[in-house]
């Protein structure tokens, strides 16, 4: 389900999407570029992790680069800049992370054993 | 969160709020009346039923009388009315329904025991 993209009765920062299945609960915040990074400012994926962990889901950013297809990168996994803020290029996205359907596939049982 | 007010993506019915806290995830349809009953009809609860079992939640009805605290009653517990559309009052919203935080302590596993 998207975040409503206005009036919501709190300032808190809400991902773009909430995914489930009944198995796997993702927050997901998208971003598309014709760069060859995508850079995210700190404040964003503090609000990603926060929510996620109140809702119960697993935080992602959910990345596509021009003429690749969309990877989802768990935000443990992204790049620290010098400034604090976060990033992601394409061979980590390509490295690290999934498709959505492999995504979807995880079995949230591996978390607790 | 709550659902976008338009533009989703899909014409299928998105329930009014998610809710998730780790343990229990929740549709939740809302309606508040300064009447006597509060009446939903089939396709809207078909459709929090089809949104539940796809994303892994609970169905409720989030219920609002006037003067009355918000009881949350979950849909197998509403009442089909003749016209086959579904109602509840404020006798069954105070006897089946919960309040939130109830709600939300139900424990997950008791479910699946």
């Amino acid at each position: 389900m998207r975040a409503p993209a206005s009036g919501g009765a709190t300032k808190k920062p809400l991902p773009d999407i909430i995914a489930g299945n009944g198995n796997v609960y993702l927050a997901i915040e998208v971003k598309s570029t014709s760069a060859e990074h995508i850079y995210i400012n700190s404040e964003k994926i503090a609000g990603l992790i926060e929510f996620s962990a109140i809702f119960g889901a697993e935080p992602y950013l959910g990345a596509k680069f021009k003429n690749k297809k969309w990877r989802f990168v768990h935000v443990d996994d992204l790049i620290r800049t010098r400034g604090d803020n976060y990033k992601v290029d394409v061979d980590l996205a390509f490295s690290k992370g999934l498709e959505f359907d492999e995504l979807i596939k995880k079995d949230k049982q591996v978390k607790f054993k």
